[in-house]
């Protein structure tokens, strides 16, 4: 990275970059097709005909990556050594505005019985309004001149952030993970974080107080303490100026912790192209999340998932017709309809520009890739060949 | 590396690299064919049909590498961790015989106004032979006990060489890089190289004052101060008695520095293969270099590069009678004749030894050699796999 930063250079070329959320899939044992290749795609494959294609692997072979790494691997991030904490996770999930010394921590509202023991992890999944109800009651306390903020995801799920001076997320987590016995107190793993784990078992202990009247969710249990990572931005490195569009906001956050402009957009297909066009020649990267794709994988509904590949064929013209430089197409990782999750399998790859090398593949599909010109890749690498192929990158050495 | 030498063993095989400078290339729109695929190659093809193929990166994909890390890649240097600096480069290219301690920096005549501002960074590009003459007025200076050396390259182009003791090229660069300010003064980047910042920043001042009446090229810039990089010999790390014939200086001085026998030869291809028959039985290991590709390329001459591929081909013969135990035939980087440069794209390298697995491609392509049985690989990964097909690896471990 600090070599790319070396080299890359500013200029007017374009790029867009594509992320079909868990493009990739496994065959459905009927008709030994995957979901991209049973879907028609008439403009990928036209547009991978044009242009070179293979298969990334996002993290490395046989690791299933979460959405986090995923994505910062696209961005050119190793998703090793820059570790997204579930605490920013869930809080990017939120589109919470957090601060570079923030601590976010995933919590769960939880059942606990008489004697304090854990008798469901999960409260019984109390609603969303439930949840909502429930943090009002604990946001906004104060705990030794720290600020707690408290907001619900999901059920029974909800984040909170400690917003104080001297916050090191370095401490243990007090979900059991298992039911019968107590949530655990939080410790200081590192000397440092002493104050830390101090905090927030106050903020428990508060916590169980107030919600003690409130059954099933009388109780609550936290993990993955963490911070924002400090990580360089798109444009120290690249020297873009980068754009997001992303109707859901955990992609809108992760971009954002590279530097990325948010664009506002609704939540279609075709309303995410048509705020590319509207702010095309504002910015010279557009990182552009369709999230269809994945949640059809994840729920198991292999019919859907090709339906949505094929919307997303059909939208494609309106961003072909921008012309832009390079037009990159993948996903941040495979979630196969027959695993139900996301999983290891290395992802589908186009690149389109003037300059790439065509390699005579015809078809965007997981099969034709394997024989693709770029051949299969660590996913980190695809942003030096984006940037090489819209000329943004001078020569390494003389 | 230090890896490769615990295995390395001398053995009485030998090995010859021919490097085809800039093979790589793109499509011409005509006929949707390279310069590799537009040429007839019948000995190319046979001997790729009697061996494996695949496609190299000489340093990651996207990255354009410069000739100096394009062959230390060849070479199995890893080509970032041993930068050569531009100095260094412009003095093997005039076969200028570096001394280990020596500071070489870059050169250009350039011409400056009464208030001392450039007006022209390369003084009207005057001739070869008038950079010769002011060369000699510069050359010979002794400034602190350091001795300079200054050498004519090309048209206003020249080396300095400042031969001394304690002089450390962590300096600034003087080249303003535009006209209408003032040559900047040379300081030193680290408290050790102060001595060194401070011998250029006299030797600049002298050379304004000797070049005073000789407009246009009344001044000098200087940049690119480096030393010899510290390479371990291809004889320490594999092992091998290795020579280099290449009819351009610059390749020769990289293949000196890492310990390479320099063999006399003539400019044409020809030439090179009869020196190689000539020293065949003297060394175990021959890297022979094709500059006219490169040219061609960089010239943007799709036609001359087709020809001299051919021309190699044609000569292929000749090399081939040697019966050497491994054949590798590749390029240091793609130079497309549509880019009139170097490039990023991969190159097709082919290798042939009696141990090597087929891989049933039949023709020496860029497209062709995307699915041979070499894969797509970095290219300080050739010397390992040619020793071993050489039979000069041993098992690593029991």
């Amino acid at each position: 990275m600090e070599f790319i930063k070396l080299i890359s250079v500013p200029s007017p070329t374009k790029i867009v970059l594509m992320v079909i959320d868990g493009l990739g899939g496994l065959p459905n044992p009927e008709t030994g097709k995957t979901e991209l290749e049973t879907a028609n795609t008439p403009n990928l494959d036209k547009l991978v005909s044009n242009g070179t294609c293979g298969l990334i692997d996002p993290i490395s072979p046989g690791i299933t990556p979460g959405s986090g790494p995923g994505h910062l691997a696209l961005f050119g991030y190793n998703p090793v050594r820059f570790n997204i904490g579930r605490g920013v996770l869930e809080a990017l999930g939120i589109d919470f505005d957090l601060q570079p010394e923030d601590v976010a921590a995933r919590g769960n509202f939880c059942t606990v019985d008489k004697a304090g023991l854990v008798t469901d992890r999960r409260a019984g999944r109390i609603s969303t309004g439930e949840c909502t109800k429930l943090c009002q009651l604990l946001d906004g306390l104060v705990i030794d001149e720290v600020r707690l903020l408290v907001s619900p995801v999901r059920e029974h799920r909800f984040v909170v952030v400690f917003r104080g001076e001297r916050l090191i997320p370095a401490v243990s987590e007090s979900d059991p993970q298992q039911v019968g016995i107590a949530p655990k107190p939080i410790t200081a793993l590192t000397p440092e974080a002493s104050r830390m784990a101090d905090v927030a078992n106050q903020f428990i202990n508060k916590a169980k107080a107030i919600l003690a009247e409130h059954h099933p969710a009388n109780m609550v249990l936290l993990r993955g303490f963490s911070q924002r990572p400090q990580l360089p931005t798109m444009n120290e490195v690249y020297k873009l100026k980068p754009a997001v569009i992303a109707s859901y906001p955990m992609y809108r956050g992760l971009a954002k912790l590279v530097g990325m402009e948010v664009l506002g957009t609704g939540t279609s297909i075709e309303d995410e192209l048509a705020t590319l066009k509207d702010n095309y020649t504002s910015y010279d990267f557009f990182f552009l999340h369709v999230k269809g794709t994945d949640s059809a994988g994840e729920d198991g509904d292999f019919d859907r998932k090709v339906k949505i590949i094929e919307q997303v064929d059909g939208a494609l013209l309106s961003l072909i017709s921008l012309e832009p430089d390079v037009v990159v197409i993948t996903g941040d990782h495979s979630t196969p309809a027959l695993l139900k999750g996301h999983s290891w399998h290395p992802v589908p790859i186009l690149l389109y520009s003037k300059w790439c090398r065509r390699d005579g593949v015809k078809e965007f599909s997981e099969s034709a890739c394997v024989s693709g010109g770029l051949g299969r890749f660590p996913a980190t690498q695809i942003m030096p060949l984006a940037m090489a192929n819209a000329l943004k990158l001078t020569k390494f050495g003389a």
